[in-house]
């Protein structure tokens, strides 16, 4: 049985677990110098308790802040909950948005809170936060993690963590539920290539990401099983601020042998062919990855690579839940959503 | 002094007060067998040590998840960390999903950790939050409330809570940090008006909200300033998904002497006019509360009335921080921005 393994089983939650207790019935009773009965008939709104009675108890009640819940009667008896730590670039952006509500939402279902932290493009910052969870009695994490060397993160015997989205440099042997990019990349990219489509450009972000670095290569392979030359001039990568996208479309289109499709490898390169074009009389195809919800509201609608964000929530939180010593990867599959910006031909 | 006040300076943070102290280097020597200096070189990658006492005092850092962090340091020294609990309608959402991160940049400021949860539409399932937070040690509490009598938080003694963008209804007592709703909701009813248009219909969500109803209060005077009757055939309540706010801006359209602008309180609202339009041969104008990331890709751009989210969170935070016994109501400015859509003249 590995530390990991076994630190999950003896201590289910340390923020839990070293929690004084909260007041019970009982000390309420205590400090209203009544008894256990007269405090639980006031607690359940039972009839014919005197007016006094009622009162002394309320009283006791604000005074000690008793609550009468469920959870706080569940900690009582020493049942586990626990505090699941979630770590993210940015919580405004959609995907990550989507990611923390479907996240929330399968804890829930296991009684388990969430804390999150966005880290921006700061690794630096996303250690820290990982840090400070950890110091605050968070020990289940899901993390999605930046391009930088995750070996640190190997030395802490008492972190549970599953990666979702992207794979993290140096630490191999972590859980991980990814989806399937390469597919996504390659059925984007043969979509364009089926409607005559040849000169076809990459807009991604940092290709230190194993999700971009996916992505482009399921393009790069479509292009090649279809004898596409790839063309390098038409690649762009490191952008992942809508309005540089921008500048970078308007420039491939100003090119003499310009693109007549895009593959975006993620919502916000999408979002930035959508600002150039409103600016440009072409009307050139282009396929996204990953669905927002203004998508179908364009004319014509945004055609993605879509997934169900509630299964990469979801099995992350079922592999934090079962911890196991040896490091699994999950793949959620991915689909094609027609909507029409793919579909327009090369003009 | 009150017994919420009390509480507050007495006792930090339930949570951190009674954590277990994390291992320290003096107990990564003892389990080491080396002196508490060769852990320090060894920690701080000092050259010229032995890898054989590198090995073991690196092996009893794994086996005691002993971390060097600043944040475990602050702990140890019994400093005090918060974590802050956000209990919001749907962190999805836009708006939701912006507070989310200003509210958690706010609390960065303060080494404070967020805890976040979404009630969807059910009051119960927002009380059941705020007692497993607090059941779990959250003792400051930002809540965006429903529509839902929230006078049973005020037992909660233990509870310090700062509600954002709507007024808790049954907890007149309690600090809130709102948006210039009337004023919001009168510049945009003005603006359209100043374009000549005299039929405006207004989509609403639940005007059980504040800032529903202020919003559309504002309305109202603006038509009453400019002596224009208000029509109750042409207010839409109670909708808050997009496809329902499409099917109603249909329907208006169809009236015999439909109206020729329209404006909606929230970003659903505005994003339902937009399905709508989609379908649509009218070119009505429309000004929307809440900005949301595509507005100005759209053509034409869409006019919202705009705030400051991060005015928002940082009052909120700024009140959880500094308690006062005297209920406070901070009030946000907003500002109407034009990008195309409320400027469209009467057809």
């Amino acid at each position: 049985m590995t530390a990991r393994e076994r630190r999950f089983e003896e201590e289910p939650s340390a923020a839990v677990r070293t929690r004084t207790r909260p007041p019970t019935m009982a000390d309420v009773a205590r400090h209203a110098g009544v008894s256990l009965k007269t405090v639980s008939r006031v607690v359940n709104q039972e009839p014919h308790v005197r007016a006094a009675l009622q009162a002394r108890v309320q009283a006791a009640i604000s005074a000690l802040g008793y609550r009468r819940n469920e959870a706080a009667a569940r900690l009582a008896r020493g049942a586990t909950m626990l505090t699941l730590g979630l770590v993210m670039e940015n919580i405004s952006n959609e995907f990550y948005a989507r990611l923390a509500a479907a996240v929330e939402a399968a804890s829930a279902e296991h009684e388990a809170l969430v804390v999150f932290g966005s880290y921006e493009e700061s690794p630096d910052k996303e250690r820290m936060l990982i840090e400070s969870m950890y110091a605050r009695g968070v020990d289940s994490l899901i993390v999605v993690p930046s391009a930088a060397d995750h070996a640190w993160l190997a030395e802490h015997a008492g972190l549970t963590t599953v990666f979702v989205d992207r794979v993290p440099p140096g630490l191999d042997a972590a859980d991980a539920v990814l989806l399937d990019d390469v597919w996504g990349g390659r059925a984007a990219t043969e979509h364009l290539l089926a409607r005559g489509h040849r000169r076809i450009a990459l807009i991604s972000d940092d290709d230190g990401l194993s999700s971009v670095h996916d992505r482009a290569s399921g393009y790069r392979t479509a292009l090649l099983a279809a004898r596409v030359p790839a063309d390098e001039s038409l690649v762009v990568r490191g952008v992942f601020d809508p309005g540089r996208v921008a500048g970078e479309v308007g420039r491939l289109l100003d090119l003499p042998d310009p693109p007549t499709a895009f593959f975006a490898t993620n919502n916000r390169a999408a979002i930035g062919i959508l600002h150039a074009l409103r600016e440009r009389p072409e009307r050139p195809a282009y396929v996204g990855f990953d669905d927002f919800a203004l998508a179908d509201v364009f004319n014509p609608g945004v055609t993605v690579v879509r997934y169900d964000v509630s299964r990469l929530a979801g099995a992350a939180v079922n592999l934090l839940l079962n911890p196991s010593p040896a490091p699994r990867r999950i793949k959620v599959p991915v689909e094609l959503v027609t909507r029409g910006s793919g579909e327009l031909p090369p003009t």
